[in-house]
């Protein structure tokens, strides 16, 4: 196989396999070429994603190294598409009932959640994250692109009981945003012990639902590598959580005048980003 | 930049840019090559992916012309995953209660959802589909896989009214699982007069949430363009519901000798798997 070739498989291979360590040897057999051939293709790819800013590929030395594609979107590209998404956010037509915002056509579009997941899989790249979790039933589009760029599963707490899920462990926790004692719920088998998980969300008024998805990863004897939401709602002062990320901050809803004020939020400070 | 070069990048961006249309005079701009070596990258970009039988690089002609990438896998890659997925379903720690199969693990992997949206998006590459839409919690990440390959929108049906979806419109089903009778809604704005929509969802006995689901469609004035599913129970003899397809058969569950008989479904018969 020519070198033209292999790069496009070699392109398509890794990028559908995100920080996987692939071995040299591999590709060696796959292409039927020399691993001397092979480390010159990877410079050329290395090189062609940090050009762009928009993936690394990874050396790892030695017997049981190789290479490994990490996804990873410079700040440049961050930054642009945050504020982009801001100012589509602000649209009024947006604005629901109870300070809320309508955002569903961004959580359905696969073109944002492949941004979204780009952004926020960059940002966790090297925190060694097992599983995302979330909470249905809107975050689990964001859980899904975030699990896709780490490449690790994704579970969803829910907040009903379903037959289709077996045994289940529950905690109750105060939804703020209804005031009232809510319960949520987690097959016991969709989680192992000392798992180190990422809570991801659409939305955060006070951030009660995310304290009691912290709850549940406790019960499961797991830790939380990080918290991140698209949306943080900045003028809900009373908030009951800290150490979150948000993408975007939305920093007033007026259901009078018919205005929303978004703005890039807090992930964009992390020094991941810069790193081109 | 080097034709090597170019291909990585080429490769990068039709692959997250799955059936749109890119032309050659935006290549040639990115890259500030002739158009005739776009074309020469092109031509290799196609047959690499042609011998994997791993995707189409389809190629428009004429002044508004360019090329599409399309998201294809071939019967032999289709079937050995689908018999695969079969034999990974057939554990009988996957019995729950009612003849229900416990598939979160496998709705919540990447590298399946990967799989089973590329199967999915083959099948459906050339129906002119405008929206993927299912019900929530569990077709959801069925539903964006889908999405992400045909590169459309996707829509979740809710069975609950939500404060953060705003106004909606609303049908009554026949749950068959339940014997009872059902709600199911979607936002106005979420779905717009005649779409192609194609229905998935994770698991049909009976069939009556995609019968919910395709009444809610008329209400709409859309079209059904295709029924999907991940797993048929085909020991189900009611079946509510025609015309629709699966990735698996589950043809039989039982709960006593803890026996779960799955075989790859009636999507495989498609014509479209057998293009290469």
């Amino acid at each position: 196989m020519k070198r033209s070739e292999r790069l496009v498989d070699m392109t398509k291979y890794l990028m559908e396999r995100p920080h996987n360590l692939i071995s040299l040897p591999f590709f060696a057999t796959r292409y039927g070429a020399a691993k001397s051939s092979i480390s010159e293709d990877l410079t050329i790819l290395k090189h062609t994603l940090a050009d762009n800013q928009d993936g690394i590929l990874e050396t790892v030395a030695g017997a049981a190294g190789g290479v490994r594609y990490i996804p990873f979107w410079g700040k440049k590209n961050v930054t642009q598409y945050l504020q982009d998404l801001a100012k589509r956010i602000e649209s009024s037509e947006r604005i629901l009932a109870g300070g809320f915002v309508y955002l569903s056509d961004i959580l359905g579009n696969p073109q944002d959640l492949d941004k979204i997941g780009k952004i926020i899989a960059t940002r966790y790249a090297y925190s060694n994250i097992d599983v995302v979790m979330t909470i249905e039933t809107k975050g689990i589009s964001l859980a899904q692109a975030v699990a896709r760029y780490l490449n690790v599963p994704f579970i969803t707490a829910r907040k009903r009981s379903k037959v289709t899920e077996g045994a289940t462990v529950s905690v109750n926790y105060i939804s703020s945003s209804l005031d009232r004692v809510s319960k949520m719920e987690l097959p016991t088998r969709a989680l192992k012990e000392n798992s180190n998980v990422l809570l991801v969300d659409d939305f955060m008024m006070a951030g009660g639902t995310l304290t009691g998805m912290r709850q549940l990863v406790k019960e499961f004897n797991s830790n939380i590598a990080g918290i991140c939401v698209l949306c943080e709602a900045d003028f809900d002062d009373e908030k009951v959580i800290e150490g979150h990320l948000s993408l975007i901050r939305i920093k007033d809803v007026n259901d009078k005048q018919k205005i929303i004020v978004a703005e890039p939020g807090t992930l964009l400070g992390h020094t991941n980003f810069n790193r081109f």
